[in-house]
């Protein structure tokens, strides 16, 4: 295993724009606005405490992390995750996973919360809950899938205390 | 029965920031920052659709509303409620939240979601229960209340289609 996390910086976003601008497109598994430039697209997803799964110079996926809500809310933690779709099946998604978990816990974070997992994303729902995490609702055909329609969005929650 | 509802202007902002500061402060209700400016304050509430509840010239509440989230998530709605605690037991709560719902029937939302309504909120969650608003799941622990302690935030929805 030569894949290697570590903390993203500027010179990473072309290539996280690369697969975030193919997924978001793919439309089954963020609602993000459409039509975003690559500066607004990096307004949103640069942001809190960012990371990149890299393999040498490549970058196969990135998250970013950081508190759900301000406020008192704030001890509860929230992430999103994107994997390139050239690097899927090399468990990219899982180490990313397993690293925001550790890095919540590092933090001090009482939780993690996932606000909206689409329910027919099932490798998501699958690595998040092989992580700990459970369903604590489900918002019925809150996400408009490209190929399925109006499906649920799930959030999902992992006490680490 | 003589409050109106109607859309905000500017001008209304001092009259709402004055109820906004003081339940935010009271630590019951919303996960704001702390420590506002006024400024940063109507950045996050006039925005989208805001209403003001108005006897006169006086501000006894407001509203704000919009998609819930951008993109394959735009026809779910949300909204946030303030009542200013001088104007408690007039209906005003009532009031804005029956706007809310006909708001958003008309602008074709297909349902709406409250993401954190905190579940001590006694008076909250009765109003949205008895306008059809149903809790979907409760994120344990997830808001400080300054009172409390360590309470769940539900997310509640109300199917409009």
């Amino acid at each position: 295993m030569d894949i290697e996390i570590r903390a993203a910086t500027a010179a990473d976003w072309p290539q996280i724009h690369e697969f975030f601008a193919d997924i978001v497109a793919d439309g089954e598994t963020y609602a993000y606005p459409d039509d975003l430039t690559s500066d607004e697209a990096a307004a949103l997803w640069m942001q809190d405490h960012v990371v990149v799964a890299v393999d040498g110079v490549t970058v196969l996926g990135s998250a970013k992390m950081g508190p759900n809500r301000p406020g008192r809310g704030s001890h509860v933690g929230t992430a999103s995750f994107m994997v390139s779709p050239a690097a899927r099946g090399r468990g990219v998604g899982r180490l990313l996973g397993e690293y925001c978990v550790t890095w919540h816990r590092e933090q001090g974070f009482a939780a993690i919360q996932f606000n909206a997992v689409v329910e027919t994303n099932t490798a998501a729902m699958a690595l998040w809950t092989s992580l700990g995490f459970r369903v604590i609702g489900t918002v019925p055909g809150a996400f408009r899938s490209r190929r399925h329609g109006y499906v649920g969005l799930c959030v999902m929650h992992l006490p680490l205390s």
